[in-house]
């Protein structure tokens, strides 16, 4: 009988796994709920609530506004930029002074497709892909709208494979200014080809915007290394920064001379509290901040950081293919009527797992009743969001025997 | 011998002071440190702190992604329209459904002002005075050569008066789109007549957009019934929300129908979890929603909004006129050789009060190396913002008394 990873049982897996002891750094651990959705929001570090206590009376109640600083100064002013550095390092593979941190994901895919038509002039269309997250295509829309470009939409052949190469080759030349794409599809999980697809578009002269919002903290990017030119991301998935923690900017540093943006606030100045006439935009990416950082959302992201760098992120993603592997195998052993929503090849799956099913949406809603708690996306899809910091191998069969559970109850 | 204010000690003021018990609830009180800068960076309260704990053990550790809700639930979804309701109560005379918590004061502004366009189609001009806060420049100079508008600059002819509807009427037109003013000058503290600014605006069809920053939580608004269009505004300041939080941004209901903005995130969306194709925007202010909302950093605002509750707005604004008057009379006796920069009237005064001297920037420098903390704003002033509820006289008396002991000091 062979030793298929689908019928080493998950109790067993659990005790083989050498990050399962971090499970209990994270409020909830103990609880008999089934969380399978922290890739649409992380949980909480037990740390985080104490150090945001002792942000309120010690660094905001106690320094007051000496906390801020100015620029280089290493206080409250920096933490865009010291914060953005140390996901830099710890997650993305890009070297510092590239990531800034603030705003949301919506308005730095603002700022950076503005900034990504400024960097190509006169070149008339944006290619984005019709299964990219909802976000990104409408402010693809409104930037397109207000600055007179085209939109070329790529529709994936297949979602589970999403974005190729070959489908983006196919539409980018000349006139393309940048090629917007997200590196894990939200829905299937499927990882573009980054660096593929940087080439492509680098041979037209086009730019590569990739949106990494399901991907930073659960894979290594490498960004750097795969030539793309901007990036955005998200926080408060992997990186459990909490409901609405503020996002990330990349830029890849050959732009940065020629970088703008048009959300010109007070903190990107050159000189803030010089508080003169007329915008000058600071070096590099400090000119993406905009109005004043939000420090105290910003707080909790540390604390994710410091567990990512004692861990390492090589070792996050060997427990996540662990997880989605896991996943995938008892989905379809236990859901035999659904299907895969998501890549069969863990190397081209991101962080999360979709099993497919026209009664899914109902599904979702029996399990929420349970306390077993995955997300539902369209078309049909039970999506499994397994943080692999906070999710054990025990959590994923129990949430899948529960779905199947669900499913041969609905009439 | 007449008992004019200036005379009255600091002491003898507290001692009276109906809110004087208030300032204990705020972290630091009983030090000895003299807090100036409530203006740039409230003090926390000091249920803040174990707030933020619950709020990350119980709410987002316990809710976990439940805690966000459909639209119209209740839960965080629905925060950036229910704080901004308890704000429009509270603070700003409006009517429920007009306003809106999140993004930066940058961004809203950002939105509004090209909100405004769209709302005067075909005219050509922005009305602004260069004595607004540099954010607000900014930002109208990037909207303008986005949209192709003209900036029509209004120079007070004296900056403690701050922009008057003269000065307003003086350059609005059939060209006019939008008069960007703020309702308290972020120097002087000058109180602009909000109602009659609307007024000849909307006499040639322009509207009116104001900045609250330095006005919201610590005077009455009355934004209705000013006729004011639209606005924006700090809740880090009188607000006490913490450094970089979430700010605010207001729309009259009347201009709700045509209400569009650029920053067109998922979460302005109708049905945001439809996640379909298209942008159709939300009914009302929701649409101003962009990204996913801040919910962490909105927690300290809502500590703040209940003492504010408690206390009454028009009680805030009677001691914070006391503590403008007694600070200007103290300045008058223990800086002479000082000059008023703010209004000497208190009615047309805000919570903060400027004393102006060519050697205010080293004497602010002094001050911050004796644990005396204002602002200093160039040209030569010395910024004491005045928070209501936790700054005493007796803390007014002792940084004046220091800034004068600093200037005789100077060689």
């Amino acid at each position: 009988m062979s030793t298929s990873p689908d019928l080493v049982p998950a109790h067993a897996l659990d005790a083989a796994d050498p990050l399962a002891a971090h499970r209990d750094r994270f409020v909830g651990a103990e609880q008999p709920l089934v969380y399978l959705d922290g890739n649409s929001l992380g949980r909480p570090l037990r740390v985080t609530g104490e150090r945001l206590r002792s942000f309120v009376d010690e660094e905001w109640g106690g320094r007051l506004i000496r906390g801020w600083g100015d620029v280089g100064e290493g206080g409250w002013m920096d933490l865009p930029l010291t914060l953005g550095d140390r996901i830099a390092r710890t997650c993305l593979g890009a070297a510092p002074g590239q990531v800034v941190v603030g705003d949301s994901t919506t308005v730095n895919l603002y700022k950076l497709l503005h900034a990504a038509a400024a960097l190509r002039p006169g070149r008339t269309e944006v290619v984005l892909s019709a299964d990219d997250f909802p976000t990104d295509r409408y402010v693809a829309e409104s930037v397109a709208r207000e600055r007179g470009l085209h939109l070329v939409w790529i529709e994936p052949a297949e979602p589970t494979t999403g974005v190729t190469d070959d489908e983006v080759a196919a539409v980018v030349g000349e006139q393309t200014a940048v090629v917007l794409l997200s590196h894990v599809a939200y829905r299937s999980a499927a990882i573009a080809p980054l660096a593929a697809v940087a080439e492509v578009a680098h041979e037209v002269g086009a730019l590569v915007l990739a949106d990494l919002s399901h991907s930073v903290g659960v894979l290594p990017v490498q960004l750097d290394r795969t030539g793309v030119d901007l990036a955005v991301g998200c926080t408060y998935k992997f990186l459990n920064g909490g409901p609405g923690a503020p996002a990330l900017a990349y830029v890849a540093a050959r732009h940065h001379a020629g970088l703008a943006q048009p959300v010109t606030g007070w903190m990107g100045h050159a000189d803030p509290f010089a508080m003169g006439p007329g915008y000058e935009p600071a070096p590099g990416v400090r000119r993406l901040v905009a109005g004043t950082p939000s420090v105290l959302s910003m707080q909790p992201v540390a604390d994710m950081l410091d567990l990512l760098d004692e861990v390492g992120i090589e070792a996050v993603r060997a427990k996540s293919v662990a997880l989605t592997t896991f996943a995938a195998d008892a989905g379809r052993r236990l859901l035999p009527d659904a299907r895969l929503g998501s890549p069969a090849d863990p190397e081209r799956r991101g962080g999360h797992v979709t099993l497919l099913h026209p009664r899914m949406r109902e599904v979702v809603a029996g399990l929420w009743q349970r306390e077993v708690l995955p997300d539902y996306r369209d078309p049909g899809g039970l999506r499994l969001g397994l943080s692999p910091l906070s999710t054990s191998f025990a959590e994923v069969e129990a949430g899948i025997s529960a779905a199947a559970e669900v499913l041969a109850g609905l009439a």
